[in-house]
């Protein structure tokens, strides 16, 4: 067992508390190496870094644990991953995370773990985001070691047909009161922003983006958001074909098109 | 016809060719308000700024075409507009490009072009991202002026499916090479990079990320891969629900979770 090899990331940045709760977890399942951004990149989404150059620092090497920072999005530090550092080396999982906040519902788009996880499904290996329903700096991540433990387990024992990517998101409490894990599908609903406008000291308008989640559907028993609510570990498995086939019809006789 | 409001946003740039380019179509359906960014954002997906003050700077305005530019993301642009420029005005349209470069196949998960074109969608309108599979900063937008100017003509006149997000990919080429329109699904494919590695005069090490792309199958006929590989513009109807259905049920027992 301790001869795999979990490539952890996240995009709260390498020395958050959520990703150190998870290297706790993962390196009692083989051997941990971590690339994580060496600041915050929330809301970075699937975003590359193209017009500067990435640079990689080793923070920490001990027994089983190598932890380095990038100066990147989280997508760059997959990409360093598995096409620089772990070059030719076979990788057993991925995870990303613990992410401080949800990532449930839309929040999936634009989520830098989120693209982290998804980055990582492209390179033939099991990957999985974890994020827990808390944005506190110092959450309380008992909760959430205990099923990341669950579902890496499961994951690493599983019959799993790749890709397989797995957007995890667990309610914020204690132990005894989450009631297990539900698989569902991602919630419809969006983002309206308020934005917030200051005037900076030679009196030019800047703002600060700031929201609200709206639900767009009943909070039907199937979704992330339900399960959420009803204190249940959501797990939605994710899929990159953005393709909308139920419309592929319909708009060949809008646009008069080619069948 | 002219009392539609149409609003356009790039990754490139706000004074880029490509979207002075569909400016030009785009005034003849309507009022245009552009906001896009101040700078080049390829790669930065569906990316939002979080912990920076976001700026908006009038450009011009003109009989029928208002031009801002934003410090932020494409997607930060959308919602500037709908949430704060736009705020209680009917957008019949949102137009994201026409991007410098292909958005076919997995490009459209890591472009800006495309992030700002689903973010638009969020909001009620039906939105087009186009690209024209030429990079350079010189290219000839002709034929891909006539297919802008063909599709948006469909898109309003026809009875659209709301939320309706199209991917437009057009082949670098004459208008007569141009073979017609086609309603494809996402080929499949990836990335992999091969880092450029230089040393600054401190002699550390610093990464340029640099790829290729791979297609993962045989170029079938019904992706958008064939489809610009022999020379027809790509139209391919995205959607925002990442759910994988097709695993749901083989996750439920690996995860021996609720149903």
């Amino acid at each position: 067992m301790k001869d795999r090899l979990i490539f952890i990331t996240n995009d709260d940045g390498f020395d958050s508390l959520g990703i150190k709760s998870v290297i706790d977890v993962a390196k009692e399942f083989g051997r941990v190496v971590v690339i994580a951004p060496e600041t915050m990149q929330s809301g970075q989404s699937h975003a590359i870094t193209m017009f500067s150059p990435l640079s990689l620092r080793c923070v920490s090497k001990s027994e089983g644990v190598e932890i380095y920072a990038c100066n990147g999005t989280p997508v760059d530090c997959v990409k360093m991953a598995f096409d620089h550092v772990l070059l030719d080396q076979k990788v057993d999982l991925v995870i990303s995370g613990i992410n401080h906040g949800s990532n449930s519902a839309i929040n999936v788009l634009y989520s830098g773990t989120m693209g982290a996880a998804i980055e990582g499904s492209f390179y033939g290996c099991p990957t999985i985001g974890f994020s827990l329903l808390d944005h506190d700096e110092n959450a309380d991540f008992t909760t959430s070691k205990h099923y990341c433990s669950e579902i890496i387990t499961s994951v690493l024992g599983g019959d799993v047909d790749l890709p397989m990517c797995l957007n995890v998101n667990i309610p914020k409490g204690e132990l005894e009161t989450i009631k297990g894990v539900k698989v569902c599908r991602q919630c419809k609903g969006f983002w309206r922003e308020r934005f917030v406008c200051r005037q900076d000291p030679r009196g030019q308008d800047y703002f600060w983006l700031t929201g609200e989640f709206f639900n767009e559907e009943p909070l039907a028993e199937d979704t992330d958001n339900w399960a959420l609510y009803n204190n249940y570990v959501s797990v939605v498995p994710i899929k990159v074909d953005l393709t909308d086939y139920s419309k592929m019809s319909s708009l060949q006789n809008i646009l008069h098109s080619e069948k």
